[in-house]
């Protein structure tokens, strides 16, 4: 087996596109963690939305870089800036170093004066689960909670319960279910794995802003999307569930046209759920004074 | 308990809505069995999308012309008619007849000339579970499968066995599991009610056209939303579910914003998978050569 250094260098190396030539980047830092600062160059736009990426790599591989296309992809619909986090990864660094980290870099935008109707989140595969429990913490923190998210392939389970782990095992061209218990391994070595700050497949999801999940048919984590879509809205969440037939973890990372598609429509769920966003047409949302019907 | 002609006619009284000025609807006959025909009076249009839609009312109440004024709402979207089909009605005639009926005019449709990639099919709540068994049922008598098809609060496992029969239950305003449980008694008196041509939840699903599923949060049904998605995901099939926080079975037949907004979505997303529809925007989709961004 690699080294954690080698493993890290290839993932990155492997999944790491050249920003388009419109994007300014630059290294800050957001909750006492490195963090890179993404902006869509647009003049004279006013510029107040947030975007809160965190990346994916099982807790123990990945970097704020890795995705960064995807998040500017993002970006595009909305009118201001992303930060992506360098969160501790694992093994160095166990659970709850990561949400940790993750809280820090969410209460230090909202007390630096991010509007949280402005600021949304989004991350992939372990990214998603922290962006789920940044949320879940957030809310019992007392913080308010961001406008919208947007999850591509969630871990949401870390006891691998779902049947997908079995069903998709040899269809998925990415994760065996022992790889993936390797990683889960190296982030919660010990302690419940089922905790609702590790696995938010079992947390209390109630309040959560709405959620646009995206997967891949041909993945073991499946199910992992599919009963978190059905848990949030369990919750009386607003949640729409998209699974993309034939289509492998976080296919949104790959250079297609289903890849571009698909990111167009979570920047745009995004973008509809902030103040000045179009009418959320694309998405289901809870009862308002504007419901005729009164319920 | 009154009598059924009593339950029948409290049903249709209580959510027949009137048609719009615009719409001009005919009683006709398909597969055998009395429908209303729809029509937008939009002069001087091409006309060849058909729309079957089956209503709801637990195999049991309901009647094509229920649900029409939400028939109308998706037909606006598409440049056609729709056929709204009044199959056959428990406990008179049990299952299978409502699918025979329901396969019986999706064949007649297409031995009519009806363009299978400009057909497509909707269904609320019984209706649902009759359109994904009309698709199944067609792939296996080797006929063409419409282009899309949206399901309404879809009744997909007729042994009743989702959380949410438990964890809804009270919370539901329009059912308990006792009275599901009558209904699906009606339907199948005898035989297996997890039989796929009865409980599309247990069918495979391998080969369906693009579905949406929408529901509402509050549904005893939820997870036969939910676990249909999970199934028609894992048969690589491309689906979208929205889950709508606070809503009854079937909200979009109410006269609500929700409800046709909901609508309007469900519209837009047929539209998209018609061979001259927008780009498919809002639902992922397989890679094809009629994508037109060269997927």
């Amino acid at each position: 087996m690699p080294s954690l250094a080698e493993q890290r260098e290839q993932f990155a190396t492997l999944l790491t596109r050249p920003l388009p030539p419109d994007v300014r980047s630059s290294a800050t830092t957001l909750g006492g963690r490195p963090a890179l600062e993404l902006r869509v160059e647009t003049p004279g736009t006013a510029g107040q939305d947030v975007l809160l990426y965190f990346h994916g790599g099982g807790f123990v591989v990945g970097a704020a870089r890795v995705p960064a296309h995807l998040t500017v992809a993002l970006l595009r619909h909305l009118d201001g800036r992303a930060l992506s986090l360098d969160y501790r990864l694992a093994p160095e660094h166990p659970f709850p170093a990561a949400p940790d980290d993750c809280l820090a870099a969410y209460r230090e935008l909202l007390d630096s004066g991010a509007d949280p109707r402005r600021l949304v989140i989004a991350g992939d595969s372990a990214g998603a689960a922290l962006a789920v429990v940044t949320m879940t913490r957030a809310r019992e923190a007392g913080l308010p909670l961001p406008a919208a998210a947007v999850l591509f392939s969630p871990v949401t389970d870390l006891t691998l319960s779902g049947a997908s782990l079995q069903s998709k095992d040899g269809i998925d061209p990415i994760f065996t279910r022992a790889e993936l218990e390797w990683y889960f391994a190296q982030y919660v070595p010990d302690g419940d794995r089922s905790a609702p700050g590790a696995s938010p497949l079992f947390a209390d999801l109630t309040g959560l802003p709405p959620l646009l999940i995206q997967v891949g048919s041909s993945e073991v984590l499946l199910d992992d999307a599919v009963r978190l879509a059905g848990r949030a809205g369990a919750d009386e969440v607003a949640v729409t569930l998209e699974v993309a037939p034939g289509r492998p973890h976080v296919f949104q990372l790959t250079e297609s046209a289903e890849a571009a598609a698909a990111l167009d429509r979570a920047g745009r769920f995004l973008a509809s759920w902030l103040p000045d966003g179009e009418a959320p047409a694309r998405s289901p949302q809870a009862g308002s004074d504007t419901d005729k019907d009164g319920r």
